[in-house]
This record gives C-alpha cells, structure tokens and sequence, in this order.
C-alpha cells in the first residue's frame, strides 16, 4: 500500500510539473493537475492537501536529483576538475530536459508567490563546488593565487547566471555550448598549469564521453 | 500638458514598481494601485490600456536606467577594468535600492506570466562588458590568454547569478561584500598582472570613493 501511494505521488508530482513547466504556479490549476493526470481533485488534495504542497513537492523532487548525481560524480577516480566540469554538464542536460527539474527551476523563480517556505539550492552547490576545489587544491591542479573558497562562489554564480542566460535566450536548448565557452574561461583561471590542448579535452571531453567509473 | 501627463507616467509606474516589489505581477490589481497612488482605475487605464502594459512600462524603466549609468562610467579617465568594477557597484547598489529597479528585476522573472513581450537585458550588458574588456585589451591590462568575448560572457554570467543568490539570500543586503569577493576572484583571472595590492585597491576603492571624471 504504502509502495502504491508513493508511486501515484510521483505519478502526480510528474503531471504536475509539466503544467508548472508550461504555465507557472500562478496558472496552473487542481483542476488542470486532475485534467492532465486522469485523477480526480479529491485524490490529488488526499496526497498533497494543497496546491502549495504540490509545488513544495515538484522543487523537493528537483533537490533531490541530486545528491545521486553528484555522488556518482565522486565515485569516479578522474581528478577533482574534471569531475567538477562533467557534473555541470551532467546538471546543465537535466535542466534542459527532465521536466521535473525544469518546473522545480521556474517554481523556484516563482517562490515569492507560493505560500510556503521555499528551500534554495544555493548552500548546498557551494558546498560541493567548494569541496571539488580543495580536492583540486590537494591534487596539485590548482592555480596558487586561486581559494577553493572564493573561487567556488564565483564559480556557483556563474553556473547560476549561465542557466538564468541560457533560459531566456532559447530555453536552454543552446547550454551545453554556452557551458563549453564558459569552462574555457573558468579553466584558464583556475588550473595550475592552463595548457590549451588539455583544456580542450577537459572541456569538450564530458560532453560526448562519461568519466570511466 | 505633454510634460504633466510624463509626470503622471512616471508618478503611476512608481506606485506600481512599489506594489510588484512586495507582491509580484500576480498578487497586484489596477485597484490596488489605484489605493496605492490615490489616482482612480480609470486614470490608470487611461495612461496604461492594461496591467500587462503598466508591467512593461516599468520593466522598460528599468532597462532605461542603464545608458544613463554606463556613459558616467564611460566618460572617466579610469582604466578600463576600474571603470567595469565602477559599474558593476552602481548596478548591484540600484538593485539593492531602486523600488523601480528591484520591480523590473522581480517582474522580468516572472515575465512569462506576462502576457506581452518583455525585452531581455542580457544582450547589452554583454556587448557592454566586451566593450570594456576589449578597451582593457588596448590597454594592455588584460592577461595574454583572456579572449574578451567569451570572458564577457562568463562576467555577465557570474554577475546575474550574484543578483540572484544574493536576492534568494537576504533580499540583497550583503551584494557589495558578495561583489568585492567576486571582483577579487574574477581580477586575478583578468588582469595581465594580478598585483594583490592593486587588485585590492580596484575592488575596494570604487565601494567607497566615485571614479576621478
């Protein structure tokens, strides 16, 4: 029973996300939600109890995409900056094309309009960029001048602006280039020793091939 | 006549700026702007046809105030990279404290429950930046590997993804400090020497003390 609930949960969760993806918290309707889905608005209020709790739910499921991502990512033996460049990627293709995330990222965007507390992303990407970087910083491929600390926020700032970019401009159909040219810039500032042919593979490496495990 | 009915424009688009700042393009009606200003819903509609244009109007205030801004910056006799740090202050202290400003900012991420076309203002911080990069270039304060069209793009990135993080984090209170740490990381990744003495001096100079006309 209880495996049974879960699965309409996620069931609703998914239709409801691709209605928040096309028409924002604010246009979005239970009755649209039980339209989409086949279910009527009494078994959707029975999971959810609120269209609040719904949206909540939607931006719980794009947090929580992530921390298998991210440990795959770490469970790879590839050196620190090249696990950060292939989890951009592997999070900047999510973006583009899991509707859960798309609609967790525009409901965040909305957020001052949901009645409810909001969880951000923010603290917890610092955290991992920050710790790649010290990982970089032990690994010896770090540029001196570069702080793990420092450097990670300008980095997280970046990825952030680049999805904001990217979102407006084509609806992100055009970010794993935007995101290329952006590791190129990154890269020459933040490697020890920024030699353009290794650059290069880094970069455009992750792109068409995974880590080797 | 002309000029009073300017004033009015401009005495409506800030009542209104007032209200999507607290409450978002959703939570707002024409008669909550009309308590708001003290000016009935049928003066409003007179100068405005819709709320959806009322919007506009003070998105497009928003975009207007940056000419303005980028020609004083432009205009000094500062260093290109001065004149770019200069700006991006001017910018990050409007949006912490321009209502029109912070509005247009709210307003612009929540444009697609705007229904009207609502112009990006991405293009021309882009073409703004490179500019300065390609003027520090001539300069000869850019480091050899910078290429000024793909750092320009990775600045305006880094610079939208501040303003978001620092809207989510505390509403901007903390967006100079978070600037000086961003300006510290990005100006040993641009500049030709990294000097740690002028690099402190161009951060923390502009925060207190105007360009020099």
């Amino acid at each position: 029973m209880q495996e049974r609930a879960e699965a309409t949960r996620r069931y609703l969760v998914e239709a409801a996300a691709q209605l928040f993806e096309e028409r924002g918290y604010a246009g979005t309707s239970i009755s649209d939600i039980s339209a989409r889905s086949g279910r009527t608005s009494g078994a959707i209020y029975f999971h959810f109890t609120s269209k609040e709790k719904l949206a909540l739910a939607v931006i719980e499921a794009t947090l929580a995409t992530w921390p298998a991502v991210i440990a795959q990512v770490r469970a790879s033996s590839a050196p620190a900056l090249d696990k950060l460049v292939s989890l951009s990627f592997t999070v900047a293709r999510a973006f583009r094309d899991d509707v859960v995330v798309r609609a967790g990222s525009r409901l965040w965007t909305e957020r001052k309009a949901i009645d409810a507390a909001v969880p951000g992303p923010f603290a917890g990407w610092i955290a991992t960029v920050t710790e790649l970087l010290r990982e970089a910083r032990a690994q010896g491929e770090l540029a001196v001048s570069v702080v793990p600390e420092t450097a990670g926020l300008a980095v997280v700032y970046a990825f952030f602006g680049l999805h904001t970019v990217s979102d407006a401009m084509d609806g992100r159909a055009g970010i794993e280039d935007r995101l290329r040219e952006l590791w190129e810039v990154l890269l020459l500032a933040l490697q020890a020793e920024p030699d353009p042919d290794a650059l290069l593979v880094r970069v455009h490496g992750p792109a068409s091939a995974p880590l080797p495990a």
